[in-house]
């Protein structure tokens, strides 16, 4: 079962250390130290311009699935630099191997923060030493501040289970509450398991979990540069996966997508300036595609998002979205829009059994779901997560620089 | 030359008239009288949820392309409110056809306002009777002011020109600040001339017009229910345009276009809580349909457009907006990216010339151009016009109904 604390994972130790980067005393530098013989998986952003240490890490995740390191800063993205940055990710990670003894490969470099400005890359290296003094199998909480850059809160997820009759921990990471609209990976998320398993077959349990969580979450429709996510497996607990057919692999991978879909949403809740966590599902498609796209244009519209901040019950907004989306042959008729158990919307227009107040009542509350039943011939589904538009989601992104 | 006044355009008159929609005193009612044997067109929303209006409008069109009245309501859009809108929208040309003398199907109606709540048809019926009284060829400036919602500022064009050696008068008015992101179609638009020319041409010269200036702006990427751009030609001037041969219809469309381009760029400057407006051009790209998709990522960025209101060169937004598109194949060293005249990226990073000075000077004005020159093969180029975001924004559409 989940827990408040957060386990520590057999052959992880994590030490965190402040760099300077942000020029408050807060850590902003966190370097993960992982047993030989663990396997690693990542997923990154499709973003064209993505970051130098995405380029890096890629690279290196090409040359070994076992990394020794994670070096990740807060504070500067490293992004849109160039042939600079890539040598200045390079440089960190150079300096992890010279500290520590590993190869330059068996470094992957994670960075976030503001795009464009060139790495410190001094400030980095000099407070490396204390990072790797400070390594230690309980600093997950430690690591979950490092990397925080506009986020209010550290995100965070541990369990121990039971699968196959055996036990398993995973505990987690992640990041993230602007630019936030992934694309085929997420935020940076760092998550460990004690079980052993091979890295392809980590890599395709990574994949489809993100693809269901990360990959479903939107705060503003801006897909990053820096998006990474890792998963790691020491292979130092019970659990041991072989194939895809062994009995743990099913229960393993609904344990991480679970471990995903946790910090999927605490991103969610806490996207900049946010006030109402709103879960949007469509149904009755006739392609995933469909459902997706609808889902999104009401997730990315501004009018609904105001709308839910101001707790108005303005659902002509969601039915314009529903209306803009694009769906071929759409009959109006047969679609149904719902605020949690409200049906707002069915025959072309408002339900005729739908007050204000029933609206209002939905729209006070902070957790809502919005149902749109497509009514095409299909049984698709697909499900979305987003925030509500703030006076603080401006304020944010206007002063995050200055 | 345009002219801040407005010509009058024989063979149309306006009246107006206060129904109360709004519960305010100012006039929400606004009537098109227009000459008989006058040819119309008309370009609507794609919005699979169009409004009641747009419907009936569409369907009398179908009967008649010389439309004798056009009825134009604000604070209520008729959308969202299924058959009963529908009964609602004919029951108000019923009205005016009782009125006038002429046939149902010569008056279109069009509405703007709050989606879903349903039509005051009798302080509508009510209020007819003083705008027909009101009828007079001089009020295109009331009727500018009298379809305006959460618009600021009425807008309008008007000019007198030579073309082929006549004379011609072309006035048109607009509305639109925000659910702004038309689609084959715009917000509200009223533009009638003086010259004579066939239904079918007109049609093709307005979808022409259209596609080049109120289909390439977005205040907040959300295509409204009820958009919708009429062009009236009374053939009361000196201009006769009988096919696409004929020589004035070249210089014709050019100025119909030019009117189309002031009105679009006048709802951009109106848009909700705008302090900026944007100019998008996306070069030298493969295909058209990248080189927009390039332009609406950014234009629809709330990060870019937040930035954009703090007068912030945070131009590492831009970037990431453009590497978010998916241009397949996108080699981003060839990319170039200006802020005017400023180069900001090239060669995958910031510019090396590029210093944050020349960057504020160019955030500090008021009409900034971005442009983007992607490097593909290919000549395409689209531009698209956008606005920044304020806490306005948030303020008017959290406040919309309230």
């Amino acid at each position: 079962m989940p827990s408040p604390l957060l386990f520590s994972i057999n052959g992880i130790k994590i030490g965190t250390a402040c760099a300077g980067i942000k020029q408050t005393l807060r850590d902003d530098l966190t370097l993960f130290e992982i047993a030989p013989a663990s396997t690693g998986a990542a997923v990154f952003t499709r973003n064209a311009f993505c970051a130098a240490p995405v380029t890096v890490a890629r690279q290196h995740l090409q040359q070994t699935s076992s990394p020794r390191f994670l070096l990740i800063n807060s504070g500067n993205a490293n992004a849109g630099t160039g042939e600079r940055g890539l040598t200045e990710a390079l440089a960190c990670c150079e300096a992890v191997a010279d500290l520590t003894g590993c190869a330059l490969t068996e470094v992957l470099p994670f960075s976030t923060g503001v795009i464009g400005i060139a790495l410190p890359v001094t400030k980095i290296t000099a407070a490396l030493p204390a990072a790797v003094a400070n390594l230690q199998a309980q600093h997950w909480e430690q690591a979950a501040r490092a990397i925080m850059t506009t986020d209010t809160i550290p995100k965070s997820y541990s369990v121990q289970t039971t699968i196959a009759g055996q036990s398993l921990t995973v505990s987690g990471i992640a990041k993230g509450a602007g630019m936030i609209k992934p694309n085929m990976a997420t935020m940076l998320a760092f998550i460990a398991t004690d079980a052993a398993i091979p890295a392809p077959l980590l890599h395709t349990c990574l994949q489809t979990a993100v693809d269901q969580t990360f990959n479903r979450i939107t705060v503003d429709g801006d897909t990053s540069t820096n998006d990474a996510c890792v998963l790691i497996a020491t292979g130092q607990g019970e659990v041991s996966i072989d194939s895809a057919n062994h009995p743990a692999y099913t229960p393993f991978c609904a344990t991480i997508t679970e471990a995903c879909t946790h910090l999927a949403k605490a991103i969610i809740r806490d996207g900049e300036g946010a006030t109402k966590f709103i879960t949007v599902t469509v149904s009755e498609g006739s392609t995933a595609t469909e459902c997706l796209e609808v889902a999104y244009a009401i997730a990315h519209s501004p009018l609904v998002k105001t709308a839910f901040f101001a707790s108005d019950p303005n659902w002509g907004r969601i039915l314009a979205a529903v209306g803009r989306a694009g769906v071929p042959k759409l009959n109006i008729n047969a679609v149904q829009i719902y605020l949690n158990e409200i049906c707002i919307v069915n025959q072309g227009g408002v339900a005729t059994s739908y007050t204000e107040e029933q609206g209002q009542q939905v729209m006070r509350q902070q957790d809502i779901t919005i149902r749109v039943l497509l009514g095409q011939r299909g049984n698709c589904q697909e499900t979305v997560y987003t925030c509500d538009f703030s006076y603080d989601y401006v304020k944010i992104n206007a002063e995050y620089r200055t």
